[in-house]
């Protein structure tokens, strides 16, 4: 017997035809004696569609009330799977976020999970039911709903995972694993059977769309085995998905295991800033201090000794408010101008198996620089190099690499 | 100062210009010192979606869950026009059912409500807030959620102002009060000023769809000052709607107060019963015990004293299962033989002032007969006579009693 937790996104939920199929998938686990708790995001479109009517009323939503209305979304679901589920007559019942309870803190639409009552959670599970919870939602401290933001349908069935100890938090969505790279643009990419946790949450940051972050974050942090599995194609391939797991039970192991490409970044040159101490803490205290991640930053060798350039990326959504910040701050760090560039993609090489092989950066810009493509700005970790290059370049870049890597092997 | 309930439809929160409309109706209260709750349905068309998506799940969809989901439109309502009231800078909060609580009876899809918690609601005001509270549903002692079936935001609103001991208890909906007939298809009817309880309660039960019945049992019950307003011209015909109030407050008393016809009923005739005691309690029994209400009775007397028919309405909805349950019973209730009447109109004349007039229902049968409509079935209560005629006569006959009583005077 195993204990499990089935996750499943919007796209797998998106009709009543699919909630049936999904109900059929946990099922099938049920028959086989498994513990099943189900965690639903929102029918597809329907976010959307509660998002746009909180538009509608206005710009700046009350963020309370903002919650109280998207949850709706996965309220919907979890009661539509937990009656499909009893007209199997399977034993399943739906538990909203305040009835279990699950505690977050009551910073409204991006909230953080504080804990979650498993005694509701696991009691039901002993007598034979179904716990079919929505993601996404939980319940502040004052009794109010909360969401997690975007995504947060992951972090709510890992977290559960966590509290009741399940074998494993099968993530179930419209593609059946995680691959070398986007197999949308890279047609010989391939699925990983594994991968690990380090480089899952390289990935996802990076832009594979899979998992969210934080839900990885949870999972290394807890030991949490999460599968990748797909709900389209669920019973001819069933548990055929990936495993993201500590990497010392991965054993085959690869120099790179995938190569990401995003778009999402901007690129902000400070030309001709005045070369002392403290300007770069002054420049990116004033971004964090408005919540904005910056991600790569260069400084080039001074000319003359006197000024520097400085360059940076943050998210594209944030470019306006960063270069406002900017134009804000001349006083205190003098430049000469600003250059803001969007037309830019992030390439990423990741691996745990750049740890232990030396090599894999030079190699990767030999491949570009093979095919004419200029680096603009590097940054590396331990398992991972990104390099900026012209947003035209990305698929050839990514192709190159993903053939010069053998990650089609 | 006074202490309001606004209770706003669906059609009156159908879209977010509509939720902003209601925002400024309710400023408008606020403006003035009043204390406001406001309690509402949800936006128009959005429970049936959400009950078309149970439907397409199961026929037999479980109750539990089934109110899990369809309180999800309430939710989204309530959560728009308290952003909306905060966005005119109007202090105002949603409270789910299960917030306050309004705790209900676990009879899922049409509980009754057993307590509110008043102190969460008064605690409100006093601070200064617009309390947002969605009609039709409530929080089991299981802490489940349930609903109080279609209407019930009507009597939400109700027993909401009955607990906070509210002056008004305002129903805004798309007409502006309570007509002598319906308006739609007589066109001189006039709207009522002031309206006794017992009378709204008959005409509810009779089809005027203004008030669901048992909120205006629930008013009368209480002492709760129901007014009928419409939302769509607030601002030209602020508060010229109907009063809903005791008898002893109406004193330009009319004998007739208003007419209404209904096509929801169906008539059922055992033709050859045969005559013993004990049969009708039989028929009847087997009618309760299926939870159908059976309206009006008729047993004609028997012909030579061995067999009577007895002839019956049931709702049209009922009509296959009570024709069902009779073929059932022939054997404890011979008969020879039975007769299913669909085209049939239930025409209804209303008023008070009939308890100290006699004479209405010889009027009402004489205009009948001098109109060629033939009565098949007659009924009477203290304030109410209703009569079964031919469904395409209901038009004509409704118009010329309506003539008759000078309703449109």
């Amino acid at each position: 017997m195993l204990r499990l937790v089935m996750k499943f996104g919007g796209t797998s939920v998106g009709s009543v035809e699919r909630i049936n199929e999904v109900a059929n998938i946990v099922k099938n686990e049920v028959v086989q004696g498994n513990e099943v708790v189900v965690v639903l995001s929102a029918m597809a479109g329907e976010t959307d569609r509660l998002v746009n009517l909180a538009k509608g009323i206005s710009d700046s939503f009350t963020p309370a009330e903002y919650d109280t209305v998207v949850s709706s979304g996965e309220q919907i679901s979890v009661g539509l799977l937990s009656a499909a589920l009893n007209n199997m007559d399977i034993n399943a019942r739906s538990y909203m976020g305040w009835q279990i309870p699950i505690i977050t803190n009551a910073n409204h639409k991006s909230s953080r999970i504080e804990s979650i009552r498993s005694e509701t959670i696991i009691n039901s599970l002993q007598k034979g039911l179904v716990c079919v919870i929505p993601g996404f939602q939980g319940v502040s401290n004052e009794g109010r709903i909360t969401t997690l933001g975007r995504g947060g349908s992951d972090t709510s069935a890992v977290a559960i995972a966590s509290v009741i100890e399940a074998d494993y938090c099968d993530i179930y969505t419209d593609v059946d694993g995680v691959y070398t790279s986007d197999p949308n643009k890279i047609s010989n990419a391939k699925r990983l059977d594994k991968v690990s946790y380090e480089e899952m949450l390289e990935m996802a940051s990076l832009g594979a769309k899979v998992l969210q972050t934080r839900s990885v974050e949870t999972a290394m942090n807890n030991e949490v085995l999460l599968r990748v599995l797909s709900s389209f194609d669920a019973k001819e391939n069933l548990k055929e998905g990936t495993l993201v797991c500590d990497e010392d039970k991965i054993t085959d192991k690869r120099v790179v295991t995938g190569i990401t490409s995003s778009l999402n970044d901007t690129k902000i040159t400070l030309v001709g800033v005045r070369d002392k101490p403290g300007v770069a803490a002054e420049i990116f205290m004033s971004l964090a201090d408005s919540n904005i991640n910056v991600d790569m930053i260069v400084q080039n060798i001074s000319e003359g000794g006197s000024t520097t350039d400085i360059t940076f990326t943050v998210p594209k959504v944030d470019a306006d408010k960063s270069e406002k910040i900017m134009s804000g701050i001349t006083e205190s760090v003098p430049y000469e101008r600003i250059i803001i560039d969007n037309k830019i993609a992030k390439i990423s090489v990741v691996g745990v198996g750049m740890r232990s092989n030396a090599g894999v950066a030079s190699g990767m810009f030999n491949v570009l620089s093979d095919n004419g493509i200029n680096i603009n700005v590097i940054s590396t970790s331990e398992i991972k190099i990104s390099v900026l290059i012209d947003e035209n370049k990305a698929e050839k870049a990514t192709k190159m690499l993903h053939k010069f890597f053998e990650l089609d092997k």
